[in-house]
């Protein structure tokens, strides 16, 4: 069974009482709770020693799941390079939401990962550009949601390796809100909705998709490359050309 | 000077009033004028012989343009084949709106290469989602069309090479309106505006993406590879083998 | 339990002694026989009546494995374009070796499929380049197989939109060996080896790779788009937009 | 006319006989002899105030090629923050050989940029798997090298945008050799050869790509993108929603 660790910031929900209402056990307790149904489920947070991420619970970790907004300058860096230390080993990662800003992502995509946003109760809808994908198993033609935070193009990544989901926002802005890379052994999923202020994360198509991204994500059993200095030409040159 | 071929149908202009007074020249000579600021053009149209486009005429076009809609089905077959064998070989292909039907389009993308459309004068906006690309020189982070046909998600096609462009269109719809392919050593670049009862090539940034694109579609120098049997292996064994 | 369809072309192995002796069961029946283990496995081959792919049969086809070589003209067209309908609907399809050149791989690459060869008993080094990717799952850095048909690029391929492995040969080629494609809602893997005068598809580590291969194309349970004439924009207009 | 800037580590010119003896005016002065036919070239070297790259140096820099191996960490992270900078806002990055291990290079993939080396005199040949990019403008099939320092996969980096060529090493190892990405405004063309100790530079089909390398990551006059708080919905929602 996939060892599954969501990692929260968890700040907005013990300062707001909106968000409070819609998450009292935080958005991590909430992703927690529906990912238990098929995974091994883990939860972590900013304030914890180490931001819950001792060496241990990174080394059992097959899925990491991360949601920041706030605080990302307070992540330490020292767990930035661990984390990604473990991505490169072949750890998931997926990326939720305002964690485009996150130091791990940023860090992982080499960009700025900069956007456009707006808090204005967009109306969006997620088209499926990439149907033979595993991520949108069991979805539809889109996913609708009443009311989100806009996130808009130009975003600044690299070009996505797949492009799973494209966000329309009412007020007239474009995302790519589904991408997905690979980063040494590990694969990345960055998944654009769940702003803290709306229930998204209790949307059972939005829940279907991290499910499936847990899924794809998951390490393969691949021997980690050797890197470095070769044996010698002699040694290994092939004997049909001895 | 880069020669460029403007094909079209050319069926509209002449049995629609609305259509004719957009382009009283044809869609074809209508993009024929702004390219000749540039390039050396010609035009070519389904009902001339050979569909204009005899052996001399391809073999001497860098780059094609193509415009159909309603008489994908005239075009010959033989033509079509001719047509693709000159995109292996080097030159380039630009399909336009309702091309992405025509049978050129569809035996080099492989797919169906359907979409979804509505004829309600949505409003377009075409985001740039690729800044660095040659195509979207000397364009701002969109280009906005007060009417044109919609085209929506998810259009049936493989997953582009490049994706340069994103539309959203106010009904709801998003669609991949700027995608680039290669093919063998000819390059491909699918732009989405140009409804035959709209001014859309008379706007001068979609004017602009199309001048940029055939500058990005002109053929290579690189030698055609050679194919088939190889030579033995003792002579072409490198000497360090021997 | 995935269905599996190993379709093969099934005339070397009656001509021809080496063969013969290699497969006595023919290479779809070596190939059906390591996929027994894990899925439910029917074989096909062209001189069957429609080459073994009735309606009912490729109704059932999760995932559908191809070799031929001699005999690809002699595939009734019919039949090609059955197999890409069920392609576009979401049957995963594994191409094999000399299969580059069958009427559905090409029809569904839009190019020429060609490349070099040699049959000179080649050593061939098959390098994994996605280590993080799941058709490599449980295999090392490279397989290495003693002897093989050399294939050289240029391969006149699409760019992959996944690149899973490079081959080196003895004679001084390199190839694209391991290819992923999509296209509508199926999934497609080509891979290399498995000239049929060498024993290449009772290896070990080749057999992990199709395995791996099959369950990577497997089908998901989107809902299968759809295309054409959209609801009026009266009718699907956000409500925020009325 | 571009603005071409040669970053040159410039250590082994120093220190060692052969290398001194194949490139008296440093790797630096060798590729700004070849560039200056058709570009305004400038060179900057590690051991320069500032590595040589002043603001205003890196502000009129169009395309800058980067060349280090054994000093990577004497380079001053603010100086890689600036040309990081100046690459996101669109100037191009050709980053040659053991770049690969540059901070730049690393912080722009994302990776740790490992790999494979062998020093032992591997004939070397560069294939052409992309012949339709104009990177690959005047060449024929491969590029061969009788000498140069082997770089075996796994090469641990992003899965290129565009992969143009592919190394054959003598030994049994393969390479992708030619890679391209964006980043941000961006364009960056990573190419493998160009040992210290074998005059690769000199070769005039190595110098031809590295023109068109030059060409082809050279900026587009594409606005810069506008990023952080967007509009009012109200202000900007599209006329017809009103």
């Amino acid at each position: 069974m996939l060892n599954v660790t969501v990692w929260n910031e968890f700040r907005h929900e013990q300062n707001n009482e909106v968000v409070k209402g819609i998450y009292p056990e935080g958005i991590h307790g909430a992703i927690a709770q529906f990912l238990n149904e098929d995974f091994s489920v883990k939860t972590a947070t900013l304030d914890e020693p180490e931001h819950g991420l001792r060496d241990e619970v990174l080394k059992e970790t097959d899925v990491l799941i991360w949601w920041g907004h706030m605080a990302h300058d307070e992540v330490q860096d020292e767990i930035v390079e661990k984390v990604k230390k473990r991505v490169l080993e072949g750890m998931g990662l997926i990326v939720l939401h305002s964690g485009h800003f996150s130091k791990i992502f940023k860090t992982l995509m080499g960009t700025s990962c900069d956007l456009k946003w707006r808090e204005a109760d967009d109306k969006e809808r997620i088209w499926v550009v990439n149907p033979s994908h595993p991520i949108v198993d069991g979805l539809g033609e889109y996913i609708e949601l009443e009311k989100e935070e806009m996130y808009g193009e130009h975003f600044d990544i690299p070009a996505p390796e797949e492009l799973i989901f494209l966000s329309w926002f009412e007020g007239g802005e474009v995302f790519r809100s589904g991408c997905t890379y690979s980063r040494g052994n590990g694969k990345i999923f960055y998944f654009r909705p769940g702003h803290e202020t709306y229930p998204t994360y209790h949307n059972p198509e939005i829940q279907r998709v991290i499910k499936n991204g847990v899924k794809w994500a998951a390490p393969t059993n691949h021997a980690y490359p050797v890197y470095g200095n070769a044996k010698p030409l002699e040694e290994i040159k092939p004997k049909s050309a001895e």
